[in-house]
């Protein structure tokens, strides 16, 4: 192992290099106009396994008509193995190639395409998110390779290139390649979040899921002018805004009964957990550049954002929504807002309770308005993972022997619902190993990762697989 | 008179005709690929009058910067004058040649530029807004001229192509030019609004005003995911809808403390006029397709829509309004509500009163969250006029003669701010004669001009110009 690390610390520059040709690819899966380069990315990617000897398939998933209504095809999964050997076992890595949009008029301060580092900040698209990680475990296999370490685990990847777009088709992949994915699986990682804070690592253990409800309000047949209408009708954006605040109140408490019955309660064990987590409630009010949070202490913020289900309200779809002033009384208004959900809540129990609440609430207003609410997509599991698992030991030991400190347990309040599949699919350990900081701002404007996550993250990803094959 | 009326009716088809030409011109002031189109249009316009002998004069009013970026001229305000006999006294007649936007693929039935003419209905993108009573003022010129019939009156016109965005520096030409406006005008008319129904002539006595509020609300500097920030903020969004809902009831019941208090009593006499007003509620409920109104009976629904203040909440500017699911916590959004004004309510009374319930509403949420609540931009006073001057009686008795009905008096439950700056200016009796109906769908889908509208409003016309030659 220490020829690997050495060989890892030794080829820095390369590893930068070679992610600033990733970065170089704007493989933005949403977009029309970077379809083609999002497939180029997944073809180049395929190029990078087959050069460190991995067989691979392109999985087809076919098309999709996107939003200038043109159908293109889908950038395909990429199922690639390292390693067959039936006295080793297998880890399943997943990660994805696609970015998020940039354009350097969103207010970046560099070309999101070009990776620009000050600072030991390596600036651009892609770069934590989900890049940079992915191309940690190649870069870890050449290591293991140059250095003519045997590779103690059999690897699996699974890569795709529209994780930013819906994972589009990959459930029905995963589930139905049972050779691929049920047989010779013996632990999950997934490397696609981040740290709690912006130095101290953590491995992840939990993710809230959604629900993302419409509530479509019609109040006339079509948009009516305020001034000669204004006082006939029962406007539907008001409508709306007294059942939004029927159902949340700014401090964030759910106000729709039953939603909090399923949750699960905080045992002692759970409650002791909070107390070392490193998570400085000032810092994190100082970064989002709140005057005030919900909590005012570090426990009860984490679980508010890890454990508590929470209730967004987004915004309003049919209401005027640019800038100026538009004296319009909208028809009909969708209304969009989505639940995070925890264990041990169920789609049933809180859909029943969020619509029949809903139902109640436009009764007592007594508009007769046409109400309907309803869940907009297919809702996300919550997702929370045993922590004494092989799986969970040996990354958390190889966080510890790289960072020489050991990592905090974390939840996080997102989704991502192949997270679950991949564990029932597999009915192994899934984990979840970041190797970015909080502030990377994975979706956002300068997304970035710092040098230092990057060779550090790289070499725990090393040790995780040598941990790993002592099991 | 007689042979004024006879040759309108025996030159109908030639009305007809120019009208065509005229929808033909897509004057759409508010688009950069119209402005041209426009332009020209008050140039046709000018011709036309000049044809019938008036002098015009073509007030350049500057240049727009237009929602491209581009920089263009302002169509010019036509001022013309028709006689400046000494010994008759004069009529000033506003109208408009621009249009609204419009596309056949917008959901018209027939190429919105070109006159269509369906079962007595006369389709075409300014047919009834303003094109057609416009030149239903200079059709019966025509009409006085070609019979040899002296005009008893001066007439004076102000024409625009601005209205549909704006009336932009109109204003600042009607007080700019006391030579025009403030001296030898005796009377005003504006033929730019509706029936109250489908079928039943009216002449039109007041306005309500308008002030346009925004509701700024900041909760973090930028915006959030919801599945990661989700339970920490205390949402904009979610505050704007408590804030809203505490503004205004479903049912269009103002809970701004205050509001109400200036808005003049009902008299007896004033509720005595609503009794024989033509308007059937239980159409107009279907015409909207609402399955419920605010009020149950004419008098209070017409008193709604005329004589009280109304509070409409349009939408959300920076929260998600798009079709889809995004799962954004909006740092900043900024509400859009406005308040129809009605006599005696004043500016500042009403500023403080909803700027100050704002506050206190927020306050008592408890957030810390940046409110600001402003007005948007200058406020429109409300307009009710004495319908007891010779420029009612004229109309009236002319409306009366020709529909063989008297009109009834309304008010509009809009605003067109000008009316008030005609009346400040000219200090004399401004009214509105609308030539159109109810059902016109001025600035939607198949705007039409009934022929029989057309044509017995410029009898009317013809008509009320002779009667006040007899004053």
């Amino acid at each position: 192992m220490d020829a690997v690390i050495r060989h890892l610390k030794e080829n820095e520059q390369k590893w930068v290099d070679r992610l600033a040709e990733c970065v170089s690819i704007a493989s933005i899966s949403g977009s029309p106009d970077h379809r083609d380069e999002c497939i180029r990315q997944m073809h180049e990617t395929e190029k990078m396994l087959q050069t460190l000897g991995a067989t691979t398939e392109m999985v087809d998933i076919g098309t999709q008509k996107m939003h200038d209504g043109v159908t293109r095809p889908l950038p395909p999964v990429i199922l690639g193995k390292l390693g067959e050997d039936p006295k080793k076992k297998t880890l399943l890595i997943y990660g994805h190639m696609d970015v998020q949009p940039a354009l350097i008029t969103d207010g970046w301060d560099t070309d999101p395409f070009v990776l620009t580092e000050k600072d030991g900040k390596m600036f651009g698209r892609g770069s934590t998110d989900d890049k940079g990680p992915v191309l940690g475990w190649l870069n870890v296999i050449e290591s293991y390779q140059k250095t003519n370490t045997e590779i103690p685990i059999n690897i699996k990847f699974c890569l795709e290139g529209m994780e930013e777009s819906g994972s589009v088709n990959l459930e029905g992949v995963v589930r139905g390649r049972p050779d691929f994915f049920e047989t010779n699986v013996d632990w999950v990682c997934i490397s696609d979040n981040y740290f709690l804070g912006k130095s101290k690592p953590c491995v992840t253990y939990g993710l809230r899921g959604q629900m993302y409800f419409y509530v479509e309000i019609t109040c006339a047949k079509q948009d009516l002018h305020s001034g000669v209408f204004g006082g006939s009708v029962h406007e539907a954006t008001v409508e709306l805004a007294h059942i939004i605040s029927a159902l949340v109140e700014p401090n964030g408490k759910i106000k729709v009964p039953g939603v909090m019955d399923q949750v699960d309660p905080a045992t002692d064990e759970e409650m002791e957990t909070y107390k070392n987590i490193d998570f400085n409630i000032e810092d994190f009010r100082g970064y989002l550049n709140a005057a005030k949070l919900t909590e005012d202490n570090k426990a009860d913020l984490l679980m508010r954002r890890w454990r508590f289900p929470t209730l967004s309200f987004h915004g309003i779809q049919g209401a005027f929504a640019e800038p100026g002033e538009k004296t319009v009384i909208p028809g009909k208004v969708i209304g969009k807002f989505s639940i995070r959900l925890v264990p041990s809540m169920t789609f049933d129990h809180v859909e029943n309770a969020v619509v029949s609440h809903v139902q109640k609430i436009h009764e007592s207003l007594g508009t007769q308005n046409e109400v309907k609410c309803y869940l907009a997509k297919k809702p996300g599991r919550p997702w929370k993972a045993e922590t004494d698992t092989p799986n969970f030991q040996a990354a958390i030991k190889a966080v510890t022997d790289v960072w020489g400190v050991a990592p905090d347990l974390t939840r996080e309040g997102g989704s991502i619902p192949i997270t679950l599949v991949f564990e029932e699919v597999t009915k192994k350990s899934v984990l979840l190993l970041p190797m970015g900081s909080c502030d990377d701002g994975a979706h956002s404007q300068n997304e970035k990762l710092n040098r230092i996550n990057y060779t550090k993250g790289m070499e725990v990803f090393a040790n995780y697989i040598d941990l790993l094959g002592k099991e």
